[in-house]
């Protein structure tokens, strides 16, 4: 299995953990963002819609699309669930996931920046304030979301880590690489400790890549 | 069964007709987004996210995120089923939603334009230009993704529509909104016209719903 990548994606990311989660072993292949790798007429042809992450399994199957390949996972590879049993359960877990890769991520990607420095010509402080601006309003729904219910669990929706986590381990590494204010998320924030405590999370840290620069690389 | 939504709601659309095509009768809650009836304190209560659609069922889950909800319709009521019956299919299924449900509409929606012209002071030219350039990207990897494959269908992945189109229709249906030029995508077009066809999409057309303004209500 090979998963097209790259360090700091976050949607990449996300198919990361969901690997380690489950055990699956498979070969990392960096394609580069900034050096706009992902429009090269090689990856295009693999990829039609130009970003990372692509899975390609041993069957030659193609399966984009971050959340995708995590359910492509979940029914192929079934032995570590990361969906709940029952439809509401899922459904719950789902609209989470969805809440950061609809409606927060995509505004901050790199992408967006690119066309807000370059197109727009905003100013270095109005482009920050609108990365925090969307983090904020998606960081806030996901904690009044789980604010609903008592929380007993070390995770967002149990015991175990769900797609729930494998989507926002990796939008809380984005929020601090923006210097977003965290302290108004306790729960966001103690779910992140809960997860990176497990070698899985660890293991799928952008930082811990091949293709991370070595000024940050952590060698595992 | 209630569906909280808003007649030009791109995310409310591919639900209604999810809805429609599954023939379940429920009842619409007109939530007026250019009069912020999203964030009032009666409806955050129901829905921390503060976006439509919001599903309520008969059991009183509440259901947030178009794709959690239409997936969750799908597995209790699998009559009409809106994903392929294999894994592979399903992922290629989910992953063109993906594409834009992440990819092209949340560039695109109403908050996102507001923060453009309040926030940013971004031209009217220049945020059309915004519109269109990423809806020109997204349709762009769509047609892309489906001109991989031979295609000898009506609908983008069979004979039969599915999540896919639940997304596509309102999707184009934003595009046109917008002046955007349709033409490369013929296939897109194809798939379109064979949807507006049937009852269910006709009848989850904005214009049809109750809450649509007079001048372009189209009566049933």
């Amino acid at each position: 299995m090979k998963l097209f990548g790259y360090w700091r994606s976050s949607a990449a990311y996300r198919v990361r953990i969901a690997l380690a989660l489950k055990g699956i072993a498979y070969q990392a292949v960096p394609v580069s963002l900034p050096a706009h790798e992902q429009a090269s007429p090689g990856y295009a042809a693999l990829n039609p819609e130009q970003l990372v992450p692509l899975l390609v399994d041993d069957a030659g199957n193609r399966i984009s699309q971050s959340l995708a390949i995590i359910e492509y996972l979940d029914e192929t590879h079934p032995a570590v669930p990361l969906l709940p049993a029952d439809a509401a359960g899922r459904a719950r877990v789902r609209a989470f996931a969805l809440a950061i890769a609809c409606d927060t991520h995509p505004l901050n990607n790199l992408r967006v920046l690119e066309y807000l420095q370059g197109k727009l010509t905003v100013s270095d402080e109005a482009r920050l304030a609108w990365i925090r601006h969307w983090l904020g309003k998606g960081l806030a729904a996901l904690e009044a979301t789980l604010a609903e219910a008592p929380h007993p669990h070390a995770f967002a929706f149990g015991d175990a880590p769900t797609l729930a986590e494998c989507c926002l381990i990796p939008q809380l590494y984005n929020a601090r690489r923006f210097g977003a204010d965290l302290a108004p998320y306790p729960r966001l924030l103690a779910i992140e400790a809960a997860a990176l405590a497990l070698p899985a999370f660890d293991a799928a840290r952008p930082e811990r890549q091949l293709d991370a620069p070595p000024d940050v690389r952590m060698t595992p």
